[in-house]
């Protein structure tokens, strides 16, 4: 049982809103992409316009601007996938630390729903916000029990 | 006690993980604009150098280079900065999702334990994924309401 609960908490991404906000984060990034290309592509030509009516326009400066567009974009991109890397750990790392709980906590109560009061004490992961629901919780199987050994 | 319930759901962002979740998102892209400005800096001016070679410096040419550089970087912080919002609510309406249910569950927890048992059936809100836990909470609370008919 333990092990079984290890495992589908490490199956990051497994839960249905971690593969929701997957696919929108990676949707919303490529739509970004799409338009990074456009910006730097039009940006650059606009420029490279004005510096041919500045000094004629030749092969070489536009095989350069060319270079320059096939740079940024890829460097830019780079930084774009990191970024989305990054952002979207940072998402499922939150989600994780609340559908750890809920998974626990739906266990518990399937439990006491079938009529089985919890003999131990149930633990939750360390953090911040599913300390007070542990403790709601360990509270209300502490009462169920007091209530179980007073009939 | 409904409204205070609705008051404390609208107040995005007002529990512990969405506010280090925004605050992380935050520190990640203020990080990557930084980056960004140096990529374009850094090409665009070796750009400008091997332009400069090929049809002599000029101060025209260079006033369109500086203006290029601020265009792009205006231009694409810009779409970052979409980018950091839509990546932000998405992430913090995943968050409230499941925080929603949790803070709901906890108020139910805290009245088993304090020895009252709910008459009403608790509602979550419609989703994929806490209706599993809202049918366990129900299960649960239905088999405390039988128990308690029985004594």
């Amino acid at each position: 049982m333990a092990s079984q609960e290890k495992r589908k908490t490490r199956l990051f991404a497994s839960h249905p809103p971690q593969r929701y906000f997957l696919l929108l984060q990676l949707g919303i990034f490529l739509a970004t992409l799409v338009f990074l290309l456009s910006i730097i592509m039009t940006t650059v030509s606009s420029v490279m316009q004005q510096a041919y009516a500045l000094v004629g326009s030749s092969d070489q400066l536009t095989s350069l601007f060319d270079a320059m567009v096939a740079s940024l974009f890829f460097k830019i991109a780079i930084l774009f996938i990191c970024l989305f890397l990054l952002s979207a750990l940072l998402g499922l790392f939150f989600l994780e630390r609340l559908t750890g709980p809920l998974v626990r906590i739906q266990r518990v109560l399937e439990e006491i729903g079938s009529g089985r009061i919890p003999e131990t004490d149930v633990h939750l992961r360390e953090s911040d916000y599913p300390t007070e629901l542990a403790n709601a919780l360990s509270s209300a199987i502490a009462y169920l029990r007091r209530k179980k050994a007073g009939m």
